[in-house]
């Protein structure tokens, strides 16, 4: 069967679902697996992984989970090897470095208060913090991950989907539903767009070239021209994005750095043109939308 | 009256709480002032906000809030003079690069649906998303921020909090209550640790000696050596803390970089020393935290 990788809630399946196997789990769009812990891909990320007490160095505080990666076990399960960042180790570090959500099941396998009695149950949408590896007593290293409980990719938790019916909804008036299902789509659109421009300037900054590497590979960052919502609505494509260095995209989104209309990064404060922006022949930039963010910051 | 600023939810102050004027929201410690719409100063962010229909441009969907900076006007509130990056806007810009919640208080002057019918409410936590300058009919340039509803800095949804009663939580195990204050106390440290260390190092890397030069004053980032909570519980002190710019924060938290006991940076992937770490004579750097952090990415 194909799975189609979603990031975020999945319709149909609330946090608190119950399931009674991993197939269940997998058919339902939650995991696209039916043995592995991690679902993902390195170049997608990591939409979803389980907790079944497959690893003693898991720690689970229901609302903050110690994971620990995958791989150098023996088909005893016993640890022979050190984890490397690959796989679906390497999925969780894209999902950390995205900022992507990732859903959390729990099996009864898990030695905790918050693992169901039997079965699995969807606890809901999780973050990655932070990751490193952990030297055991073995002596092997494995990677672990941090996560949080969190709610939707804009921080408003499922639990106002869970409870439609609360009286701040209406005083506040949110949509949860149109909101997640909104969520839902602009997660799948913005994600081929971020990895179509990362891909397209190979995680080189459109600015100054750099490219951060880090030991999981290459990283950059993808900056939107033309904001997106209200009151810009700049659409979600690629001509309306550029491909950052964590620095220069702070410069950009806070006016330091605009474009003139043949591309030339300008220097705000100093008024001075820097240099060109680095192009690719398959991404098209709108100058339309160069022309909305130099109005932000210029008279 | 001494105003204490707090970011984050008031104790016994939650969303919904309703107010007859100003100066109870001053008393409750919720805002600063007692007739200006943002609460906050250049150097510690802005922690709260009042629509009240002071602005024709502002505009007001519930989650999501376009927020016109204040300045430029006269005594009969008529715009002459552009608005500029200081006073109530400067300390809304430095909530934005702080990632700081705001709150949002709604007073019967807005012409908004999720305005009260009288009086004020205080409507939850916000972020700010972004910001920019709007060139208006009249040629005047007013900043505008875009705000979003979010729950607390940990991403949770203050709908928790009036609604402790809801199956999720039991199901889940959270504590809403408890870490709410948690939160509110870890973000008084916070803040405290992040403008020291800043300050400090006059906002330049430790590590490459850059610092961030944008529209809005000097910009950098905190980053923590040993991490926060569970499971390492590293310290939220200056200590445990480097000011970095944002690619080094990434390399430095991925594991790109680590420190030496003589505070020489290493890149990793390289194997190299490329430079020692810039010091400032009040900064003291805990080695325990250095020796902590260079254990998740050596073996």
């Amino acid at each position: 069967m194909g799975y189609i990788r979603t990031f975020g809630e999945i319709d149909g399946h609330p946090p608190g679902s119950k399931y009674r196997n991993r197939r269940e789990i997998q058919h339902a769009g939650l995991h696209a697996h039916n043995q592995r812990g991690i679902s993902g891909t390195a170049r997608e990320g990591a939409d979803a992984i389980v907790l079944n007490g497959g690893y003693p160095d898991d720690q689970d505080e229901g609302d903050i989970i110690i994971y620990t990666g995958e791989g150098g076990q023996s088909a005893e399960k016993k640890q022979i090897a050190d984890q490397v960042i690959e796989g679906g180790n390497a999925a969780l570090v894209k999902s950390h470095l995205e900022g992507l959500p990732v859903r959390v099941i729990r099996g009864h396998g898990e030695k905790s208060k918050y693992a169901p009695r039997q079965g699995y149950e969807y606890s809901g949408l999780y973050r990655i913090q932070r990751y490193w590896f952990k030297k055991r007593e073995d002596g092997f290293q494995v990677l672990q991950f941090r996560l949080t409980f969190v709610g939707d990719a804009d921080g408003i938790s499922h639990l106002i989907q869970l409870d439609e019916g609360a009286t701040p909804e209406f005083e506040f008036g949110h949509r949860p539903v149109e909101r997640t299902s909104m969520l839902t789509e602009r997660l799948k659109r913005r994600l081929s767009v971020v990895r179509n421009v990362k891909e397209w300037h190979d995680n080189r900054c459109q600015i100054c070239g750099t490219t951060l590497m880090l030991p999981s590979g290459p990283a950059s960052q993808v900056a939107h021209i033309q904001g997106l919502g209200i009151p810009h609505n700049g659409p979600d494509i690629e001509a309306n994005a550029l491909c950052l260095c964590p620095n220069d995209h702070v410069l950009f989104d806070n006016g330091a750095y605009y474009l003139t209309d043949d591309l030339k990064v300008v220097d705000a404060i100093k008024g001075s043109t820097l240099r060109p922006l680095r192009t690719h022949k398959r991404h098209l930039i709108g100058l339309n939308f160069v022309r909305q963010h130099r109005s932000y910051w210029t008279k």
